[in-house]
């Protein structure tokens, strides 16, 4: 017997039919005799409608009612998947996330968990009852509705795997697991069995898209042994029912992990934008003058370039920022204008960033040389870069995406014999 | 200054367009000084999408998760009108049922008001923001999202009109005011400017769909002032702004209607079934073992019709439920059928329930004699009949609906000129 943390994605539960497919895997993880909660996210597609409404109602919308609206996408799964199981002669009860409580920070759209209080949930799953939760949202100070930002019904399993003090968290999506790059870009991509929690912290941040950021790193915090495998498998097939380890991608400390390579894995992402602040003035306080505002607005930052400037007194200042929030930063910036002091704002949603990911770096040199190497023999231009201790990210034009994929993955190593 | 309760209803927010057209209408009230809550329903289309939902899932579903699913379609118009409203320039927020909160009994999917706590919201509207609140909805005493069924927007805007002092309760609608009868199928209807919350409850239990049942009583407990007009005006027009009366019904006490008729208004409906149980024992608690058990699974039986039985000893027992509890009903039945003791359950959704409203037939006999005459001259059987101080009710078949309501419409002089 184990507690178990089930998530299922949009694709999923897309229509009645896949809902009774998830059903039919919690049914098999009851019948083991273990205690499950599931968590699920929006019906694929009822997310962007929403999204959609709440952008024609207004370009820059109130997060508090966007979380109102949006929300509503997870509650409609998790009642829905619980009438569902009972169908099927499965004790279970639907759970919004001011029910548990779910408490988060006030930063409404893009919440952060303060805690859950699993008692009365957990007192349930001992009485046998399938907690079905509704994922992405929780409930903020105010007494509001809080979401935590898309891909958060991720966050959602492991932060109650976590609360609920589970054996694994189990994360079921349109993939079998996680593989050494986007297999729809390079078809040499292989599927890992395990993966350490900074190496998927690095392929999530940076557009492995599956798994949401927060989630790895929750996972990592608590030691939530998490697990990718694929929802579309069957669920009463007998290797599921029988298999030690069914095929998937553990996600798991290190030193779980025999076989270390130097790269693991090849990172891309589309979903960034760049902003370049064109002549700004080249002083002290000038960064904390643009940065904070956007930090206020809950817009985060990732690579920063700052040019020296010809004359020691003007420079441009280059940035990106989540594509979802590219009209909001610019409009901050606008709002700062007087206070930054710059001449212009540029902006482009036509950039990728490129990410090299290994936990061997940290004791390979090299490693980035190569890469910048193996991109301008291809004639691709870096227009930004930014180091950690596992990763190399590069910022470049989009239309070089896939080659830039295809030539670091075979640069290290990765491809499929 | 005044205190309003504004609602608009499925189609008046069927996209962001028509939202934006309500939130004109809002504006213009608080452009006129008063204090506003708004009550909105699920954009048409949406609560049938989540009804049907939840019918593929299960027929036989928990109305506890039927609610948390259908309650959605409330909660993302709440938010997008407060987005489209602040927009506009206009404060506002929205309210969702528990948040308010407006408590109500367990009886899921037909849920009682018990309370509604309008303190806080009351503090906000005196700050001259504008409360949104999501109708249809509130918090049974287990937690969990309670609604009230079809229609049941109206019964918050009037409950939360009482429960503010509203100075009166505007329901926003696809027409403009309460007719005579339905003039869809019969041209000669005339608007009504004022009728009785008394002929206003029968017309809406009996199938005018202007106003939900329990709003109507509701109304006339708490004595709200109730305004039926239309949502599709222009809402800057100056007839509105400046009319000392705008066009519309305003359901109101009998004291304050001067012209009063013999018979107010022809309703119809084709929401319920026909239900007879063959062979009945006819013994003392034979209704009791019948009617119970439909009462406990919250079905509501209207018309009841008993034989008197050849022998003395067997019956049939012909009764009403609502279409959409039909099935349900003969489960229960099935479920009951050895306690109750019967040869055989037969049902028909082929039936239509014609009824004749109006306050003077206290004080004027005969109407009903009339209507059977009029009906029969055109050759209409009549199944079943029920009356009260104020209307009489007569079972058909659902083939003869329009003929018997127009007959009945011309036999009263209720035909417009």
């Amino acid at each position: 017997m184990a507690r178990l943390v089930m998530k299922f994605g949009g694709t999923s539960v897309a229509d009645i039919d896949r809902i009774r497919n998830v059903a039919r895997h919690v049914k098999r993880e009851v019948a083991a005799g273990h205690q499950v909660a599931v968590v699920v996210s929006a019906m694929a597609g009822t997310t962007n409608q929403l999204v959609e409404w709440t952008r024609a109602a207004s370009r820059l919308h109130d997060a508090r009612e966007y979380d109102a609206v949006v929300a509503a996408g997870e509650q409609i799964t998790a009642g829905l998947l619980a009438i569902t199981l009972q169908d099927m002669g499965v004790n279970a009860r639907s759970w919004l996330g001011w029910q548990i409580p779910i408490r988060t920070d006030s930063a409404h759209g893009a919440a952060r968990i303060a805690n859950i209080d699993g008692s009365t949930m957990i007192g349930r799953m001992e009485q046998g009852q399938v907690a079905v939760v509704a994922g992405f949202q929780g409930v903020a100070p105010d007494n509001r509705v809080s979401t935590f930002g898309r891909g958060g019904s991720d966050t959602t399993a492991v932060a109650l795997a976590a609360a609920v003090g589970a054996d694994r968290c189990d994360i079921y999506t349109d993939v079998d697991g996680v593989y050494t790059t986007d297999p729809r870009i390079v078809a040499k991509a292989r599927r890992m069995s395990r993966i350490s929690y900074e190496e998927m912290l690095e392929m999530a941040s940076l557009g492995a898209k599956v798994l949401q950021v927060r989630s790895v790193e929750m996972a990592m915090v608590h030691g939530v042994r998490t697990f990718v495998r694929s929802s579309f498998s069957d669920p009463e097939s007998p290797d599921l029912i029988n298999a030690a380890e069914p095929p998937g991608t553990l996600i798991c400390d290190e030193d779980e992990i025999v076989e270390k390579q130097v790269v693991t894995g090849i990172a891309y992402s589309k979903d960034e934008a760049q902003i370049s602040l064109r002549r700004v003035a080249d002083k002290p306080g000038v960064a904390a003058a643009v940065f904070m505002p956007l930090s206020t607005a809950n817009i985060n930052v990732d690579m920063i370039v700052q040019n020296i400037s010809e004359d020691g007194s003007l420079t441009d200042l280059t940035f990106t920022v989540p594509i979802a929030d590219f009209d909001r930063a610019q409009a901050v910036l606008e709002g700062a204008r007087d206070h930054v002091g710059y001449q212009a704002i540029q902006g482009s949603t036509d950039v990728a960033k490129i990410s090299v990911i290994g936990i061997g770096m940290r004791s390979h040199a090299g490693v980035a040389a190569q890469a910048f190497e193996a991109l301008a023999t291809r004639g691709i231009n870096i227009r930004a870069i930014t180091t950690s201790e596992i990763k190399i990210s590069m910022l470049i034009d989009a239309s070089y995406t896939e080659l830039a994929v295809r030539t670091l993955h075979s640069l290290y190593g990765l491809d499929k014999d």
